[in-house]
């Protein structure tokens, strides 16, 4: 590949270049910083009170009434339990696995216990996943690492408080649930980026859903995509001061060392996710009496704005709110595997209702033709 | 989605669009129907007794000689064997599961199990996947509809004979190994297709290779894409004779039905992996004594020329062929995937070697910016 290293690549990524339509996200248009079928992320998270309107929105077309929401909050406790062929597959999976890969486990054998055999079914299929991932991470979080069957119901209202309460085997305060709610909101959709783009190629063939999710998380899991709040939290865990912060900054920066959680591939000025999750940082580091994480997290936004113009991402603050509600930094990315396969379910219904298959081209920079030798000769 | 139907789409399928490069593969260029790292399928078929001196080809980049392709059969033989872990999860696999969805939770919990850590791994965990993939799909076949637990292991030469002595218990005839070797040479490798382009998209995040891999299945799993040779088989069962055929033919056509295993996206007078396919369906046919498919088959194929100028692609042939070695219709598509992994994970490793995250965009078709009601006024 070194020949191919020099070249200027070509098509390279794709940036820039329409793929298909969408009605569902515009990303970074201008004076618009993010918004899920025209409705602004912001004016989502500051007016649902459950995740599960924003899913609703995304999945069933627009923003449900008192009515609509509490059935659909019924329908999703209902499902909310594993199959017990589930479990025992998830018993299998090491401890030390990655949990994206316990994600990927999981959502591909579910999709051998209850099939999509039609389209008709998409929505059911979307919603059962919904339902169940986050006992599916859970499940086998703490089977491997506390030896535990879990109860994989609760009684809690909505998907965000029902993750926190499997995790902590109690129910979450009203703040926990405000913030997971907000937080599933945040990272829901996102227009074509690459795992929604993966879960749309995989569309595109009229494959089942479970394959498309299954590919999403795939994608998802690299580490240019999903699993920047991780990357974020152990940043922020090097330091047990703001100046300590700084002055190892400023040697990372001369390192040229990559720093997570920091710009964006297409806003260019600020992430309007960030607002909100700060925000709630805040809240959270107050409740807690926190006196580290999050001014070493302020003064790490401070130098980078002042040294780089670089602005925090959704990811940043996501961080150390997940840590004060004591969710293990391992488990950062299953969560927004647990919010986006809302974004994802609703890219793969618009393929469906209008597709092509995906089949780009590619240059070629390989050998000429040349004959193949008998393998003594060679 | 009735306004974007009605709307010519923009980017759709992105057609004739670059989204990167590529050394392994070109498909009908001019004169050369499709080379591998420049060699004519055609010549590779004819000159390679052994599919694994294809793999070897895009995985390590030349063609081995005696010393590296005696070494490469030796390692991979070593590697068939699974995990009892992975056997305990197959075996609770449903009988009635899509054959694909087992390959897609094989791989995937195979990355539970033996995960890449990192790059410098990926020629390990592709020959691991790429020896224990016939296993991976035997094993729960054989369990699920036969009640037995097999033996992964067997002396058998090479993956494509190891497939079929894992699936009938016994070891294949002379013709039979062949024709197998071919079948996986042909399969091997095709450019940008949808599911390559899915493990490109996957990779292109730096994720793990179980992911672009899963994510590639997942996306071969679709009827527009894999499952041609499949849906060939069962039109050709539904004729007793060629007269019928043609006859029935004659009202599909009519009827605008799609017959499977016709034309190409690509190809323009004639897909190059056909010519060899046939003439082993032939050989395949005189062997078993067969009146019925062959003839039906090939009735089939003089129809659809004559009416439509449409000519077989490597899938339709291939129907009978696998039909004639005892190959049970929903097999097809694994065996897909047993040759194309190599494909896939050379793509990949090419991804990753020049990489750039693929992130294309969109055009947006839907609802402008508008005002989230609170949820008693909607």
């Amino acid at each position: 590949m070194t020949e191919a290293k020099k070249k200027v690549l070509s098509g390279a990524g794709l940036r820039g270049q329409i793929a298909g339509q969408t009605a569902l996200c515009t990303v970074g248009k201008e004076g618009a910083g993010l918004t899920y079928r025209g409705y602004d992320v912001r004016d989502l998270a500051a007016h649902c009170k459950h995740f599960e309107e924003v899913a609703y929105l995304l999945l069933y077309g627009h923003l449900p009434n008192q009515a609509e929401l509490k059935a659909y909050l019924q329908r999703l406790h209902a499902m909310r339990d594993l199959p017990q062929t589930l479990k025992e597959v998830l018993e299998r999976i090491p401890a030390d696995a990655h949990p994206m890969d316990v994600m990927r486990v999981g959502t591909a054998m579910l999709g051998t216990l209850e099939p999509e055999m039609s389209f008709a079914q998409q929505l059911d299929v979307v919603d059962r996943l919904l339902a169940t991932f986050p006992a599916i991470l859970l499940y086998w979080y703490r089977f491997s690492h506390e030896g535990v069957r879990i109860d994989c119901m609760t009684d809690e209202p909505d998907i965000g408080s029902h993750f926190l309460a499997l995790l902590h085997g109690k129910s979450p305060s009203a703040l926990h649930r405000e913030v997971m709610n907000v937080s599933l909101i945040l990272y829901a959709e996102h227009e074509f980026n690459a795992s929604t783009f993966t879960g749309r190629v995989c569309a595109s063939t009229l494959s089942d859903l479970y394959s498309c999710i299954t590919g999403a998380i795939g994608s998802l899991r690299g580490p240019l995509h999903g699993g920047a709040n991780e990357a974020a939290m152990e940043l922020i865990d090097r330091f047990s001061s703001p100046e300590e912060a700084v002055a190892e900054l400023r040697e990372m920066i001369a390192r040229k060392d990559l720093i997570m959680g920091f710009g964006h591939a297409i806003y260019r000025d600020s992430d309007p996710r960030n607002e909100v999750i700060k925000g709630y940082a805040k809240k959270l580091a107050d409740e807690a009496g926190d006196t580290v994480i999050y001014p070493v997290s302020e003064a790490i936004e401070s130098y980078m704005w002042e040294e780089k113009r670089l602005f925090p991402n959704a990811d940043f603050f996501h961080a150390s709110a997940y840590r004060f509600m004591g969710i293990p930094t391992e488990l950062f990315t299953p969560i927004f595997v647990c919010s986006r396969v809302t974004g994802w379910a609703a890219h793969v219904f618009e393929q469906r209702a209008n597709n092509r298959i995906i089949r780009p081209s590619a240059e070629y920079i390989g050998e000429d033709e040349r004959p193949v030798a008998p393998i003594e000769q060679r």
